[in-house]
This record gives structure tokens, sequence and C-alpha cells, in this order.
């Protein structure tokens, strides 16, 4: 079991993890939880995205949110965009950091965007001119590229052409996204050598959905295939609009705990970083899916009963 | 990524998985759940254990139940002993195999079942000759392998030192169990590699709790050492006395569920396990953790909106 010395965990809670709650942070409660996680070195943060609001209110106050982190240097900040219109939005607050999202299933973006995957990539390519003259680096994320839940099985063929036609704009990061958590750890571990091999010189980010469980065996997979970046969630928040009650992305403070454990490095303190997320857990007013929040790390320690 | 054809399932639920649990099963609710188990080509399974009544009141009816149970040839059926009165009353229901725990932590073994692990190991030797004058099967779980939450780290040596006596004896099998969930993906890979390094000719099982989430990461890490045997409890069920609210065994359904998905056979059939889990949340009256429970398996295929 070959393993790196460091990994990089890119924090998604302002952004993925809240999207599907029906609370509403405020622009303050953002800027405490963002506080936490910086106290926790927490280094990387897509702290929300530049769509319609009222396609997602969650992310209304993205643009207000940026202008009060901007001034700390320590975090990289990285807001989700759809759309030239998104990428416009950002650059007016001064976002240095955008992630193009689109979809390798054609109905699941049709679903999310009302565009074919062609449709996107020629959209991809506006932006990154775009990106371009206003200095803003761009990260594409690929949605459902281990598999749609309209269409099941996402060809491997096809998610290796897109990122063919993405390499050739020389983007910043390519992100692999499980985004209703249905790749498996043989399923991740043959992609990853694949895209690793035939795409050498690009970087490549994996964000899985714990939906199925497999959320950890698949980062495991994916280091063991070469991965050394993933996105994660404070508190495993998410959720999944198909399957209610089901549980969201992987959840932070598991995977820090657990790679942690397994002697690899994120940088992260592991216990300002539960500190942040039981502030989170309080916030939202309801149960987290994290486990090492419940349970303490494996090093805690009982005392011996008396009754012995 | 080396994967085996087959794995083999140990279903613990009516032993470890209820043994927490405020409702107590009669014997009648225990056998619709073995029915149900079979029905889903289940083949190994922990029926109960022969504990005092009053220490685990959820076991008491163990005896009947097997008595109910035994004329099912294609179940293979055990019972956890925790020492020779256990044995003995297992021989007098007729019961042909017997799963003998104790803790490779002196503290916890103390904790647990009063002896220090040298006196266990000492009951052993005792426990062997009766099985092998009684046409008994001998297994042997060593709980606290992977590390103990009185004393914290149990160093390997001692259970490598523990393994060697108790093979010695011949046993038909030896779980290592992760009693509290502490074990991590890396621990175990190098733990297997050196106990199968160190003693070819046994057959090893392992036993995980999902305590802090890296259940199905530590099965991933198992297989890849060479592990093709696991225990696993319907639902998840099993909890951690020491930390309330707690995951506890690994969830059958989401092994079964992701090892299927990895290509490997387990024998099992998934819907009817999905049924039986299902089945399982009525009888307890509460929520499992069990994943795939409630999302589905992962090529669950969704109807397109026709909003777009």
């Amino acid at each position: 079991m070959h393993l790196p010395e460091k990994v990089t965990i890119n924090e998604v809670i302002l952004r993925d993890g809240i999207q599907l709650e029906d609370k509403i942070l405020s622009v303050e409660e953002k800027q405490e939880l963002v506080n936490a996680l910086c106290e926790a070195n927490l280094t990387n943060l897509e702290f929300g995205s530049f769509v319609h609001p009222k396609a997602v209110p969650q992310m209304a106050n993205s643009g207000e949110l940026y202008e009060l982190l901007k001034h700390d240097e320590a975090l990289n900040l990285i807001a989700l965009i759809p759309n030239l219109k998104g990428a416009e939005t950002a650059a007016k607050h001064g976002v240095k950091r955008v992630n193009f999202v689109f979809s390798a299933s054609n109905t699941h973006n049709l679903q999310n965007v009302r565009q074919t995957t062609e449709q996107s990539l020629e959209r991809l390519k506006v932006i990154q001119k775009f990106c371009e003259s206003n200095d803003m680096k761009l990260e594409v994320s690929i949605a459902t590229s281990f598999g749609c839940p309209f269409e099941g099985e996402v060809p491997f063929e096809r998610v290796k052409g897109i990122v063919k036609q993405v390499t050739e704009l020389n983007v910043n990061m390519i992100t692999f996204a499980d985004t209703t958590g249905m790749a498996n750890p043989k399923q991740v571990y043959e992609f990853v050598k694949t895209m690793k091999g035939n795409f050498p010189k690009q970087s490549f980010n994996l964000h899985f959905h714990n939906t199925r469980g497999m959320g950890l065996s698949n980062i495991l997979a994916g280091i063991e295939a070469g991965i050394t970046s993933f996105d994660a969630s404070l508190g495993g928040l998410g959720g999944c609009p198909f399957a209610p009650g089901a549980t969201g992305n992987v959840c932070t403070e598991d995977i820090v705990h657990m790679l942690h454990n397994m002697e690899m490095d994120t940088g992260i303190n592991f216990e300002k970083l539960i500190a942040a997320s039981s502030r989170l857990r309080e916030m939202m007013g309801h149960e987290l899916s994290s486990y090492v929040l419940k349970a303490g790390a494996s090093n805690r320690k009982y005392s011996v009963s008396t009754e012995v």
C-alpha cells in the first residue's frame, strides 16, 4: 500500500454542503464558519457559487461573503460558476478562482443547466477566454463522471473524450465528481489510473458523495491510484436530491481522521476541525452524518469501570 | 488492485448486532429474520451466544433458537462462547460450531470476562479439548486486535504472540476483531500481511465496527492484503458501549453492495438482503445505519423531471 505523505482537502461546505439545506445561512454565519475552518488551518475553500439566487437561494450572498473574506491570503477561495454570467458576477466581486461545472452525462447536464454536454464544452471555451483576460484561474468539474442517476453508466470513453477537450484549454485543475454517490473503489482506481496515464501533465481532484457509504473507500482507492487532492464537506453535509435522508458529501473530519491515522498529513488541526463541525451542527439545528463528531477520534481513551 | 473472485460474509446480526438493543427479540422474531436471510442465500450465521442471561438478556433464547434452526443444512450456524460453561451449554443444544472470544488487551479482557488474556488462553486449551471430544468445531475471536478503548494501542507483537499460541491448538478460524472501531486501512493492510506471512496455514476472518466510518475502507484494505472472509451485521446494527449514538458493526448490505459493484461474488441476493434489513428496521422500531437501505443501489435509475 503506497501512500503519499501529504493530501490536500478542498472544503465545499459553503457550496455543495449547504445548497440543499432548508436553513439559509446569513453572511455572518458563513463568515463565522470560515473563521472556524481557518482556525483549523484549512487552506482551500469553495465558498459559494454564482448561480441565479432564485435557483439556489442558499448561495445568494456568495459575492457579499467574498468581499468579507478576500483579504485572508492563507485561504484559497474558489467559486462555482455554471455559465459566463456566473464568471462575470464573480469577476465583479474580484474573485480570482472559479470552478466551471457541467456533467459528463447529457441527460444530467440538460436537467442541471439546460444544455447538452457538447454545448457546455463550447461555453467553457468562452469562459476560459474571459478568465484569461480577467486574470482569473479556471478549474473544471465534470459531474456524473462515475455514473448518472438518469442514464446509469457513463461510458468511460465519453469522460476521456471530454477530458481531452478540457485539457486543450489549459485549465488549472479538473475535478471528477461522483455527483450522486455511484462510484465504487475498483472503478475509481481503474478510472484514475487511466486518466493519469492518458493525461500525465493534468492535475486531478476527486469529489465523492457518501450516498452508498463508499466515500472513504473511494478516497482510499483514489489515493492508491495516485490522487492527492479531494473535496470534502464539514459534517458530511450535502444530501442527495434523489434519495431523501441519504448522506451527502464525504465528511471532512472523517477523512482527515482516517488520513492522519494512516500517517498522511493534511495540514489540518483535527481538534479545531471538530470544533468547527460542532458549531455547524448548532447552526443547522440537526445532527450531522459525521462519525468522528459522535464517536471521537480512535485514540480517545476511556476509564475502566469500577464494577469489575 | 488485485481482488478475489469470491468473498464470504458471516452475518452477526443475531449476536453482536442486537446485543446492545433495548428491544429483546423473541425466538419467533429471530427465526423470521433467519428465514429472510436464508432467502437471500446467506450461508454463515453467528446466531447467538451462550453467556449468562442476566449479563446479556438479548441472548437468553439462543439455545431455543438453535433447536428451531439446526435442520437447515445450507446454513452454517455458530455460537459465541465466553468460557467452558458456554461450550457445555452449546453442546447440550447440539451446537456444532462455537466461537471463543477473548481480548488481546488485558484491561479489556478483565473488563469483559474478568480474566487476564493469559488466563483466557489457558481457558482456551480446556475448551479446545472439550470441543474435540464433543465433535464441535472451534473458532477463536481476538477482540481489541487493532486497539483498546482503555489501553489505546495494542502492540502488534502482543497480538502475534497470542496468535502463535492459538494456532498451536489447530483452531478452525481466527477472527481479528476491531471491537470499538479503532482500526485504519493502513494498519489493517500491514497487520494482515504480517499475520498471513507468519501463519500461512491459518485461516483468518476480520470483524470491523464502523464507529469512525472506516469499516468499508478497512474491509477493502483487508481484501487487498488477501483476506476473503468478513463479519457483518444486517442494517449495521451493533452500537458501541462507549459512544452513545455511534454506529455499530459494518453493515452487511453496504458491504455486499460494494463488493458486487466491484465484481466480487458473495453468493448473496442483494434485493432479498434489503428486504431482510427492511424487516429488521420494522422489528427494532428505529432507523438503521445502513446506507443502501436508504439510498438504494448505485444502479437505481431516476426519471427525468418534466420541468426541463
